[in-house]
């Protein structure tokens, strides 16, 4: 029986996702896979609860309860007041610790880097540490056990994929995808001929987008997983490289939400032309990130209807390798590339790879 | 840097491929990996070449060579004859050790089990010796490394998802799989209205058939498949559980290839009356293996035009996982499940992974 440590960032939603799949799966990892799970920390930004021995059930489960009510862990009665996860990874950390990152956050980085430096393993469904300064991202790419499966098409094997056929010397081409299910609903909506603004509306009141659309639209988060992949690739580039189409002119950066909603009924006749002038050319709009020959582009391309991303319908991701082996069909993964218990699931996948390290 | 010795069982096409590969990715695997990979002993089903100290690559490619021309490892110059591979785990295998498994026969089992019971690694391409023996599979896997990506689809990451999947805890509820290139190609030609029989002519004649085509229309090879990914999440079943149903009557068995392909004319009637009805239904008839809650069953289905299975066209493998995260729409992994290269490149990935053991 191999004893795993947890010292988790961040008790979001995918958080507590996984702290419920840790507890609930314990018989099964320790009969199927010999491995026990126990947390040995949990932290938010303010605060941590920490217990070498392992945090008990009840009080993991009473954290949790805590976080839904809208309250942090430094008012916790088992929890203290700190912003400083480095000193939580000194202090809780061993050999056969790993650090989970599941927050959006930046601040993280210097306590990932000290887990790296001490030789502890570090899964990641943070995308931030991978896509910002070149240097982070070799540091913990250096160290001895990383995992960030759940960065990119969260529970979706998709980074797995791409280190099989890179260690397998497979030489990867291109990689093409559609990278946000909001944004792969919207290229829906646009096919069935609903108006943009209508399917944008639509989108935001059924909680499909981020609490700020444009946070969706503007196609960041789909360019920071695009750049994972390049990167792994061998590809040397930052964020600021990449070609970047937004689904919005920025001049509509600083009003309202509800203003924002409005003024894209503006957009609705470009769209609509676009859709129309795809389908003529046997073709469909998707908002499509590539990743070739050292370039990144992520927005809106026509693609042929017959092709995996012109067949893709609704909400699903999809990922398609184009290799030496895979050179006219691409190798496909396809599926929900959402939801807080899928991606926490992917995690928990990154983590059982630390068995028998 | 780590050395890894390979015992390589077969030098068929995919033997001899994953040999050109060893030899020509080694820069590759050195700087980007630190990994070594070296030949102790290549075989065939009646002679060896071995040398503990590593093979010298001009031998092994003038091995590759002689078995293309059709000439037998017992007669190589640097060869020696024997017929039982256990003999040579015995003498060439250390802790370090890999045996590679590229053949399609039963007669490696026992070499197989010894590996594994000397703690060494096992890859396999060869379907048989986990289709066989429920016993046999269960030492296989009780074996601290053993990994077959490429018993199912070739190079597509079929087994590492299921097994990512499994780890995480999530629930697979039903695998649906097109799992052989040569009836998915039939039934694209059954569907753009090229009778059976025409079909199956052409497929012979391109050499996308079995030498004998009943060996694939037979679906034996799928069934495998399915037995294994049925086997992974923990079916105790065997091949004579499987609810198998041939693409030809047992009938016509017993005669010449020739006049096979004549006879099966018979069947045109019958598949084009099937092939209407499904497209009437808004479905598409496919050779489909599923494994649901203990059941295996394999053959032709009508599916839902608009399904992964459905829309698939040409002869791509697929494979669908329905799982408690996947469930209205599955995960879906697509591509070419067939060719030598791929196969070795996929037996290749998998040895990669025995780094840092």
């Amino acid at each position: 029986m191999q004893t795993i440590s947890l010292i988790q960032l961040g008790l979001g939603g995918v958080g507590r996702s996984l702290v419920r799949q840790v507890l609930n799966l314990r018989r099964w990892h320790r009969e199927k896979y010999g491995v026990r799970l126990r947390y040995v920390a949990v932290c938010d930004s303010e605060g941590a609860i920490v217990s070498t021995d392992g945090i008990p059930d009840d009080v993991l489960l009473d954290a949790l309860e805590w976080k839904i009510s809208g309250k942090g862990l430094k008012d916790h009665p088992a929890g203290y007041c700190q912003n400083d996860a480095s000193a939580i990874v000194d202090v809780a950390g061993t050999k056969e610790t790993v650090v989970v990152d599941v927050t959006a956050s930046e601040e993280t980085i210097p306590a990932l880097l000290l887990a790296i430096r001490r030789g502890y393993g570090v899964v990641l469904a943070n995308k931030k540490p991978l896509t910002g300064d070149m240097e982070v991202y070799r540091e913990l790419k250096s160290g001895q056990f990383l995992r960030y499966e759940a960065t990119v098409g969260s529970g979706l094997p998709v980074i797995a994929t791409l280190q099989r056929l890179l260690r397998s010397g497979d030489r990867v081409c291109r990689i093409e995808g559609a990278l946000s299910g909001t944004l792969g609903y919207l290229m829906s909506c646009l096919q069935d001929d609903v108006p943009f603004s209508e399917a944008v509306r639509m989108a935001y009141k059924l909680g499909y987008t981020e609490p700020d659309p444009r946070d969706d639209l503007g196609g960041v988060d789909v360019a920071r997983k695009a750049l994972i992949l390049a990167r792994d690739m061998g590809y040397d580039l930052n964020l600021e490289d990449i070609a970047l189409d937004p689904l919005y002119p920025t001049g509509i950066d600083g009003i309202s939400i509800t203003r924002f909603l409005e003024a894209i009924s503006a957009l609705d006749g470009k769209f609509s032309r676009m859709v129309k002038e795809a389908f003529l050319d046997e073709k469909a709009l998707r908002y499509v990130a590539s990743v070739t020959e050292g370039e990144i582009r992520v927005g809106l391309e026509s693609v042929p209807r017959s092709s995996p991303l012109g067949l893709l319908r609704g909400s699903d991701n999809l990922v398609a390798y184009y290799t030496s082996h895979y050179d006219k069909m691409p190798l496909v993964i396809q599926g929900r590339g959402a939801g807080t218990d899928a991606t926490a699931a992917g995690v928990l996948a990154d983590l059982m790879e630390f068995r028998g390290r």
